[in-house]
C-alpha cells in the first residue's frame, strides 16, 4: 500500500478570529500542519496586523511572517447576513480560534456554551493574556506583560542593568504554540468521544510553563533567581565569550566537553585545576574561569577557535545575526527560510515549518498572505453549494 | 451521556530515551495531556540532569522540573536481556521518543528504519540540535548554540552591551513543544492511515520559527535586526520604564491607548504632539517619547503607577521577580505553580498544565519524579503478564 503523504491536519478546517500575534501564530502552525484555516476579519480595516510596518507595497510584512496558507473574509459579527455567513463556516469547520478578551464572543452569542449546542463537535480555542478564569481574566495583555509579569524578564539581561525583553515575542508565540496543542490534542480526543472541546490559554500561564528550573528552585530555596547575563543557571561554562573580534558562545555540557576545550585553547592546567575540577565546582569559581577563558580565547578571531573547538569536539558557534543565520546550508537544507508565492513581496521570506515528517514532504514556499475579503465569493458559493446539496 | 473527562491523550504509551531537556520536556507536556511516559535511562547514573543542583535530599530539583508524572526503568541497551525489555515495550507503546545525536539510535539497531519495519504504528519522535538531515546533522548541540545560531541573541540585549542569553533555556524548550505537537499530529494522522510516523525536529529551526517578524524584515530589506533592549521592533511605546522605586513595562498597542497613557500620566500634550500622532511617528521618535514619559513617571512608585494606569485602561505591569509571580492569585486561580506529591521534596513545586480544556479538570499537583529504576518490575510483570496472555 502507498504511504499517504498528505499532511497530518488535511482535511482540518479552521475558522480564525485571531488578531495580530498569538491566535494568527497559533493557525499559521496549524496550516504548515495541513489544516485549512480561513480567517475571518473586521471589513474595512481586517486583522490590525495589517497595519504594523514595515510594508513591502501595501503588504504589512508583519502580518505577511504570520499568515502565509491563509484564506480571508471580512465579516461584520453585529449584522444579521454576516452572522449567517459566519455561522455557515462554523457548520463546516472543525476548529475556531480566537484571541478576543475573555467576554467578547459571549456578548456576540459566540460563546462556547451556546456555541457547542450547536456544534458540538466544534473544537472552540481561545488564546489571552490571563485566561478565561481568575480574577485578571478580563484585563487586556500584551506580549511584554506576560514577559514582566512571569518572571520571564527577572531571568534575561544583565545583573545590575536595565531589564530585556526577550527580542521575540515569546509572551504570544510560546501561547500561540500551546494552543495549537490544544487544538491537535483536543481533536485526538473526539475521534474517541465524538465530541469539541473548549480550549483556554493564557499568555502569563504559558511563560510560567517555560520558566523551567527556576519555579522548582525559588519554591525550594525561597531565592529569586537573578539574571545571569548568557550563563546557564546550572552548568559551567556555558555562555557568551569575547573573541579577537566578535562574540562567540561555548557550551561545556559536561566534564570531558571541558577537559577538551581547556586542551583546544591550550590551557591544559585549567582541566587539573581543583575550582574547576567537576560542573558545582566550576559554578562557583565561575568569575575565575571565565576570566581565565576570555583571556585565552583574546589572541585569535572567532572564524579560528569555531575551528579550533570544533576539531576537540567541543559545543561552540558564533552569535550570529539574523542575516547570517538566513545564509547557513544546514537552513538552506531544511527549507527553514521558505519564499512567499507572490512576486510582490519581493525578496521576502518567512520561517519554514520546523516540524519535519518521514511521511510528509516539506514545503519549500507558503501561500502569499491573503488580502483583506480575498476568498469571500468562492467561500459563499461553497457555503451555498453545501446549502443547496443538502436540501436533496 | 456523560462528558468523557479523560485527559486528551490518555490511553497513549511514550517510551522517552530523552535526556537533559528538550526530549524530557516534550514528555513532560504530553504527560500533562495524559500520556503515560516510561522513562528508559542508563544502568547506573541514569539521565544526565539527575546530576544538576540544586538538590533537595538527593533529588536533582533540575530533574524534577521535568521529569513528574513518569515512569523509570534503567536499561543498557547494548545487553541482550535489557533490549528483549525495550523491545518489549516498543511493543506495547505508541510513541518513543529520543534526543540523541542524530546517528546514535542507527547504531544501536533501534533506528526508524528498523523499527519501523517491526512496529508499524509506532511513532518515532526525534529532537536534536541540527535535525537529522543537512551538513551539520551529526554536531552536538545545546540550548546556548541554538540561541545564538539562529539569531535570537542577536536580537535579545542592549544595543552596543555585550550579548544576553533569553533567560530560560528556550533553545531546547521550543523545540521540546514543537517535538510534541508533532507528536500528536502524527497520532492523529494515524488514525487516518492506520501507520507511524518519523517526526524530525531541530533546536535550530524551532529557534528560527520564533524569530517572528525578523526573518521577512531581513530578508526584504537585507538590514539585520539590532538587539532593542526592552523595546517592541514594530509597535512603540511597547517597553520598559524606570518608575520611582523600580522598573514596569507599559504596552501602548494602538493609538488609543497611547492617548489614556497620556492623560493618566498628566501629559495630554503629548497625544496631540505630531511627533508622536501615530504608531510610525512614535517609533520614529522613541528617544525623545522615552524621555517624557521616564520624567513623568519618575515621582511615583510602580505600585502608584499600575493602579493609575490600570484604571485608564492601559496595559502595563511591574516587571516581577519568579516570587511574585507565584503569590498571584491568578496564578493560584489556574493552578500554574503546583505541588510534587512527594513530601521528600519539600516546598517545591512546579509549573502547572498551561492548555485548560473544559472536558479535563486542571491538575492540583503532579506525581513525584521517579528514582532511577524504580518501576522496573511493575513493567516487567506487565510485559511478561501480556506475553503470557497472548499464548491463549
Amino acid at each position: 500500500m502507498p504511504t499517504d503523504r498528505s499532511a497530518p491536519l488535511s482535511g482540518i478546517k479552521v475558522i480564525d478570529l485571531g488578531r495580530v500575534l498569538a491566535a494568527p501564530f497559533a493557525t499559521s502552525v496549524l496550516a504548515s500542519l495541513g489544516a485549512r484555516v480561513i480567517k475571518v476579519e473586521r471589513p474595512g480595516v481586517g486583522d490590525d496586523a495589517r497595519q504594523f510596518g514595515p510594508f513591502q507595497g501595501k503588504t504589512s510584512l508583519y502580518f505577511a511572517s504570520v499568515n502565509c496558507d491563509k484564506e480571508s473574509i471580512a465579516l461584520d459579527l453585529a449584522a444579521p447576513a454576516d452572522r449567517a455567513t459566519f455561522e455557515g463556516l462554523l457548520e463546516i469547520a472543525d476548529v475556531v480560534v480566537e484571541n478576543f478578551s475573555p467576554g467578547v464572543m459571549d456578548r456576540l452569542g459566540y460563546g462556547w456554551e451556546s456555541v457547542r449546542q450547536r456544534w458540538p463537535r466544534l473544537v472552540y480555542a481561545a488564546v489571552s493574556g490571563f485566561g478565561q478564569t481568575g480574577p485578571l481574566s478580563s484585563k487586556p495583555s500584551y506580549d511584554i506583560i506576560a514577559q514582566a509579569l512571569s518572571g520571564m524578564m527577572s531571568l534575561t539581561g544583565h545583573p545590575g542593568q536595565p531589564p530585556v525583553r526577550v527580542g521575540a515575542s515569546i509572551g504570544d508565540l510560546v501561547a500561540g504554540l500551546y494552543l495549537a496543542l490544544g487544538v491537535v490534542s483536543a481533536i485526538h480526543k473526539r475521534t474517541r468521544t465524538g465530541t469539541g472541546d473548549f480550549v483556554d490559554v493564557a499568555m502569563l500561564d504559558s511563560q510560567v510553563a517555560f520558566l523551567e528550573v527556576a519555579v522548582t528552585k525559588f519554591t525550594a530555596t525561597g531565592i529569586d533567581p537573578a539574571p545571569q547575563g548568557t550563563r546557564h543557571p546550572s552548568i559551567a561554562p556555558f555562555q557568551a565569550f569575547q573573541c579577537g573580534d566578535r562574540w562567540m558562545v561555548i557550551a561545556a555540557g559536561n566534564d570531558d566537553i571541558f577537559r577538551r576545550l581547556c586542551g583546544a585553547i591550550a590551557q591544559p592546567q585549567l582541566a587539573v585545576d581543583p575550582r574547576f575540577h567537576d560542573n558545582a565546582c566550576r559554578h562557583t569559581h565561575l568569575d575565575e574561569l571565565e576570566a581565565e577563558i576570555t583571556a585565552a580565547l583574546a589572541p585569535h578571531d572567532v572564524g579560528h577557535w569555531v575551528t579550533r573547538l570544533g576539531e576537540a569536539g567541543v559545543p561552540c558557534a558564533p552569535i550570529q545575526t539574523v542575516g547570517e543565520m538566513t545564509r547557513m546550508d544546514q537552513i538552506a537544507a531544511r527549507a527553514m527560510v521558505v519564499p512567499i508565492d507572490d512576486p510582490s513581496l519581493g525578496a521576502a521570506k518567512v520561517p519554514g515549518n520546523p516540524i519535519k515528517m518521514a511521511s510528509v514532504d516539506a514545503r519549500t514556499s507558503r501561500s502569499a498572505p491573503p488580502q483583506l475579503d480575498e476568498h469571500r465569493a468562492r467561500l459563499l458559493a461553497e457555503l451555498a453549494a453545501r446549502v443547496t446539496a443538502s436540501q436533496y
